[in-house]
Protein backbone atom coordinates (compact mmCIF):
# COMPACT_ATOMS: atom_id res chain seq x y z
CA UNK A 1 0.00 0.00 0.00
CA UNK A 2 2.78 2.66 0.84
CA UNK A 3 4.53 4.10 -1.74
CA UNK A 4 7.11 6.21 -0.10
CA UNK A 5 8.36 5.45 3.46
CA UNK A 6 7.99 8.74 5.30
CA UNK A 7 11.10 10.60 6.69
CA UNK A 8 10.39 12.44 9.67
CA UNK A 9 12.76 15.61 10.60
CA UNK A 10 13.74 15.79 13.97
CA UNK A 11 15.66 19.35 14.62
CA UNK A 12 19.19 18.43 12.95
CA UNK A 13 18.21 14.71 12.62
CA UNK A 14 16.21 12.77 10.20
CA UNK A 15 13.78 9.69 11.22
CA UNK A 16 12.37 7.01 9.65
CA UNK A 17 11.00 4.25 10.43
CA UNK A 18 10.99 0.98 8.19
CA UNK A 19 7.87 -1.27 8.76
CA UNK A 20 7.04 -2.44 5.24
CA UNK A 21 8.76 -5.77 3.13
CA UNK A 22 11.20 -3.32 0.82
CA UNK A 23 11.26 -4.17 -3.06
CA UNK A 24 13.80 -2.54 -5.50
CA UNK A 25 11.55 0.21 -6.22
CA UNK A 26 10.62 1.60 -2.53
CA UNK A 27 14.48 0.34 -2.20
CA UNK A 28 15.69 2.99 -4.62
CA UNK A 29 12.58 6.10 -3.50
CA UNK A 30 14.01 5.91 -0.21
CA UNK A 31 17.68 6.42 -0.83
CA UNK A 32 16.75 9.61 -3.46
CA UNK A 33 14.10 11.14 -0.97
CA UNK A 34 16.46 10.42 1.91
CA UNK A 35 19.77 12.44 0.44
CA UNK A 36 17.27 14.78 -1.54
CA UNK A 37 15.94 15.58 2.28
CA UNK A 38 19.23 15.58 3.80
CA UNK A 39 21.00 18.28 1.30
CA UNK A 40 17.08 20.31 1.72
CA UNK A 41 17.45 20.73 5.77
CA UNK A 42 21.26 20.38 6.07
CA UNK A 43 20.71 17.18 8.08
CA UNK A 44 23.74 16.13 10.17
CA UNK A 45 22.63 12.51 11.15
CA UNK A 46 19.61 9.98 10.39
CA UNK A 47 18.11 7.48 12.34
CA UNK A 48 16.48 4.58 10.70
CA UNK A 49 14.32 2.76 13.21
CA UNK A 50 14.05 -1.17 12.32
CA UNK A 51 11.99 -2.26 15.50
CA UNK A 52 8.99 -3.57 13.01
CA UNK A 53 10.97 -5.99 11.18
CA UNK A 54 11.32 -9.73 12.21
CA UNK A 55 13.43 -10.84 9.27
CA UNK A 56 16.31 -8.75 7.50
CA UNK A 57 17.80 -10.27 4.46
CA UNK A 58 20.47 -9.50 2.27
CA UNK A 59 18.38 -7.16 0.21
CA UNK A 60 17.97 -4.92 3.59
CA UNK A 61 21.54 -5.52 4.52
CA UNK A 62 22.55 -3.94 1.51
CA UNK A 63 20.03 -1.18 1.37
CA UNK A 64 21.46 -0.02 4.92
CA UNK A 65 24.73 -0.29 3.61
CA UNK A 66 23.87 1.93 0.77
CA UNK A 67 22.14 4.69 2.58
CA UNK A 68 25.15 4.84 5.47
CA UNK A 69 27.59 5.68 2.47
CA UNK A 70 25.63 7.69 0.47
CA UNK A 71 25.00 9.83 3.81
CA UNK A 72 28.34 9.38 4.66
CA UNK A 73 29.65 11.23 1.59
CA UNK A 74 26.74 13.85 2.46
CA UNK A 75 28.64 14.61 5.74
CA UNK A 76 25.42 12.61 7.43
CA UNK A 77 26.09 9.54 10.01
CA UNK A 78 23.61 6.81 9.90
CA UNK A 79 22.38 5.14 13.33
CA UNK A 80 20.50 1.74 13.15
CA UNK A 81 17.90 1.76 15.87
CA UNK A 82 15.58 -1.00 17.45
CA UNK A 83 17.18 -4.20 16.01
CA UNK A 84 15.12 -7.19 17.58
CA UNK A 85 18.09 -10.08 19.00
CA UNK A 86 16.66 -12.51 16.07
CA UNK A 87 17.50 -9.76 13.53
CA UNK A 88 21.02 -9.38 14.86
CA UNK A 89 21.75 -13.19 15.10
CA UNK A 90 20.51 -13.68 11.22
CA UNK A 91 22.81 -10.75 10.44
CA UNK A 92 25.76 -12.33 11.38
CA UNK A 93 24.98 -15.99 10.28
CA UNK A 94 24.27 -14.39 6.70
CA UNK A 95 28.30 -12.53 6.79
CA UNK A 96 26.79 -9.13 7.02
CA UNK A 97 27.83 -7.11 9.83
CA UNK A 98 26.65 -4.16 8.51
CA UNK A 99 30.21 -2.45 9.03
CA UNK A 100 30.50 0.90 9.19
CA UNK A 101 26.50 1.27 10.57
CA UNK A 102 26.04 2.27 13.88
CA UNK A 103 23.44 1.20 16.22
CA UNK A 104 21.93 1.23 19.23
CA UNK A 105 18.64 0.35 21.24
CA UNK A 106 16.43 2.40 20.69
CA UNK A 107 15.79 6.21 19.13
CA UNK A 108 16.43 8.07 22.18
CA UNK A 109 19.97 6.48 22.82
CA UNK A 110 20.57 7.16 19.06
CA UNK A 111 19.66 10.29 18.89
CA UNK A 112 22.24 11.07 21.69
CA UNK A 113 24.61 8.98 20.10
CA UNK A 114 24.24 11.26 16.82
CA UNK A 115 24.06 14.15 18.75
CA UNK A 116 27.49 13.18 20.43
CA UNK A 117 29.24 11.79 16.88
CA UNK A 118 28.33 15.05 15.09
CA UNK A 119 29.31 17.61 18.35
CA UNK A 120 32.93 15.38 18.12
CA UNK A 121 33.07 15.84 14.59
CA UNK A 122 32.56 19.58 15.05
CA UNK A 123 35.48 20.03 17.77
CA UNK A 124 37.92 17.74 15.85
CA UNK A 125 36.98 19.05 12.31
CA UNK A 126 35.74 23.05 12.74
CA UNK A 127 37.21 23.63 9.87
CA UNK A 128 35.48 21.42 7.25
CA UNK A 129 32.09 21.55 9.18
CA UNK A 130 32.44 25.55 8.12
CA UNK A 131 33.92 24.69 4.59
CA UNK A 132 30.88 22.40 4.35
CA UNK A 133 28.58 25.41 5.25
CA UNK A 134 29.78 27.72 3.29
CA UNK A 135 29.64 25.68 0.19
CA UNK A 136 26.00 25.14 0.99
CA UNK A 137 24.94 28.20 1.16
CA UNK A 138 26.77 29.42 -2.52
CA UNK A 139 24.79 26.24 -3.87
CA UNK A 140 21.46 27.92 -2.63
CA UNK B 1 4.30 -8.57 7.00
CA UNK B 2 4.32 -5.94 10.09
CA UNK B 3 2.54 -7.39 12.88
CA UNK B 4 2.93 -4.61 15.59
CA UNK B 5 3.39 -0.71 14.52
CA UNK B 6 6.30 0.45 16.57
CA UNK B 7 5.83 2.80 18.99
CA UNK B 8 9.22 5.44 19.61
CA UNK B 9 9.98 7.23 22.99
CA UNK B 10 11.23 10.43 22.19
CA UNK B 11 11.24 12.12 25.63
CA UNK B 12 8.24 11.99 27.24
CA UNK B 13 6.32 12.03 23.73
CA UNK B 14 5.44 8.47 21.87
CA UNK B 15 5.61 8.67 18.07
CA UNK B 16 3.98 6.34 15.55
CA UNK B 17 4.55 6.40 12.24
CA UNK B 18 1.45 4.42 10.31
CA UNK B 19 2.41 2.96 6.87
CA UNK B 20 0.24 -0.14 6.59
CA UNK B 21 -3.02 -0.89 5.59
CA UNK B 22 -4.66 -1.17 9.57
CA UNK B 23 -7.16 -4.57 9.94
CA UNK B 24 -9.07 -5.17 12.97
CA UNK B 25 -6.58 -7.09 14.59
CA UNK B 26 -3.31 -4.72 14.12
CA UNK B 27 -5.74 -1.49 15.50
CA UNK B 28 -6.59 -3.77 18.57
CA UNK B 29 -2.78 -4.54 19.21
CA UNK B 30 -1.98 -0.87 18.30
CA UNK B 31 -4.35 0.61 20.85
CA UNK B 32 -3.50 -1.86 23.65
CA UNK B 33 0.25 -1.31 23.05
CA UNK B 34 0.23 2.06 23.28
CA UNK B 35 -1.90 2.43 26.10
CA UNK B 36 0.78 0.20 27.56
CA UNK B 37 3.52 2.35 26.51
CA UNK B 38 1.47 5.56 27.80
CA UNK B 39 1.40 4.77 31.03
CA UNK B 40 5.30 2.61 30.90
CA UNK B 41 6.99 5.29 30.57
CA UNK B 42 3.98 7.77 31.95
CA UNK B 43 4.16 9.80 28.65
CA UNK B 44 2.34 13.24 28.35
CA UNK B 45 1.27 13.28 24.43
CA UNK B 46 1.59 10.81 21.51
CA UNK B 47 2.19 12.45 18.42
CA UNK B 48 0.70 9.64 15.47
CA UNK B 49 2.20 10.54 12.06
CA UNK B 50 0.33 9.75 8.58
CA UNK B 51 1.95 11.02 6.04
CA UNK B 52 2.35 7.76 4.22
CA UNK B 53 -1.36 7.56 4.04
CA UNK B 54 -2.75 8.13 0.70
CA UNK B 55 -6.27 7.27 1.48
CA UNK B 56 -8.31 7.11 4.93
CA UNK B 57 -11.60 5.64 5.20
CA UNK B 58 -13.46 5.56 7.97
CA UNK B 59 -12.27 3.05 9.71
CA UNK B 60 -8.49 5.35 10.69
CA UNK B 61 -10.85 7.77 11.40
CA UNK B 62 -12.55 5.70 14.08
CA UNK B 63 -9.35 4.54 14.95
CA UNK B 64 -7.75 7.87 15.47
CA UNK B 65 -10.40 8.97 17.35
CA UNK B 66 -10.52 5.82 19.81
CA UNK B 67 -6.84 6.22 20.89
CA UNK B 68 -7.39 9.98 21.39
CA UNK B 69 -10.44 9.19 23.73
CA UNK B 70 -8.41 6.79 25.78
CA UNK B 71 -5.00 8.71 25.75
CA UNK B 72 -7.18 11.55 27.33
CA UNK B 73 -8.09 9.56 29.85
CA UNK B 74 -4.68 8.34 30.70
CA UNK B 75 -3.85 11.84 30.68
CA UNK B 76 -1.86 12.06 27.33
CA UNK B 77 -2.54 14.17 24.48
CA UNK B 78 -2.85 13.29 20.65
CA UNK B 79 -1.98 15.39 17.72
CA UNK B 80 -1.70 13.70 14.54
CA UNK B 81 1.08 15.13 11.97
CA UNK B 82 1.25 14.98 8.19
CA UNK B 83 -1.84 14.87 6.56
CA UNK B 84 -1.89 14.81 2.65
CA UNK B 85 -3.89 17.34 1.45
CA UNK B 86 -5.87 14.38 -0.42
CA UNK B 87 -6.53 12.94 2.94
CA UNK B 88 -8.14 16.29 5.18
CA UNK B 89 -10.64 16.21 2.03
CA UNK B 90 -11.70 13.23 2.10
CA UNK B 91 -12.07 13.09 6.17
CA UNK B 92 -14.74 16.25 5.51
CA UNK B 93 -16.42 14.30 2.58
CA UNK B 94 -16.87 10.96 4.82
CA UNK B 95 -18.31 13.79 7.37
CA UNK B 96 -15.26 12.20 9.74
CA UNK B 97 -14.27 15.63 11.25
CA UNK B 98 -11.95 14.01 13.92
CA UNK B 99 -13.79 15.66 16.60
CA UNK B 100 -10.72 16.11 19.46
CA UNK B 101 -8.31 15.59 17.74
CA UNK B 102 -5.50 18.30 17.00
CA UNK B 103 -3.22 18.13 14.14
CA UNK B 104 -0.08 19.61 13.23
CA UNK B 105 1.77 20.08 9.45
CA UNK B 106 5.02 17.99 10.40
CA UNK B 107 6.50 15.99 13.47
CA UNK B 108 8.28 19.16 14.69
CA UNK B 109 5.30 21.28 14.66
CA UNK B 110 3.42 18.67 16.24
CA UNK B 111 5.87 18.01 19.01
CA UNK B 112 6.23 22.22 19.48
CA UNK B 113 2.70 22.32 20.30
CA UNK B 114 2.47 18.93 22.67
CA UNK B 115 4.80 20.90 24.33
CA UNK B 116 3.12 23.87 24.59
CA UNK B 117 0.16 21.67 25.59
CA UNK B 118 1.37 19.65 28.17
CA UNK B 119 3.29 23.03 29.66
CA UNK B 120 -0.23 24.71 29.87
CA UNK B 121 -1.81 22.17 31.60
CA UNK B 122 1.07 22.03 34.74
CA UNK B 123 0.22 26.00 34.74
CA UNK B 124 -3.43 25.09 34.88
CA UNK B 125 -3.40 22.31 37.34
CA UNK B 126 -0.42 21.98 39.47
CA UNK B 127 -2.14 19.69 42.06
CA UNK B 128 -3.86 17.15 39.24
CA UNK B 129 -0.06 17.14 37.66
CA UNK B 130 1.49 16.41 40.94
CA UNK B 131 -0.87 14.49 42.49
CA UNK B 132 -1.09 12.19 39.17
CA UNK B 133 3.26 11.50 39.22
CA UNK B 134 2.86 10.25 43.51
CA UNK B 135 -0.07 7.45 42.05
CA UNK B 136 1.76 6.58 39.38
CA UNK B 137 4.82 6.42 41.89
CA UNK B 138 3.01 4.56 44.76
CA UNK B 139 1.30 1.89 41.58
CA UNK B 140 5.46 1.07 40.96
Amino acid sequence: MVERIPILKMGNFLLLSIQVDMHDQLALDLQEDLTAQIVKHRSRGVLIDISALEIVDSFIGRMLSHIAQVSRILDAKVIVVGMQPAVAITLVELGLSLEGIATALNVEKGMRRLEKMVDDDMILEPESGEARDISVEAGD
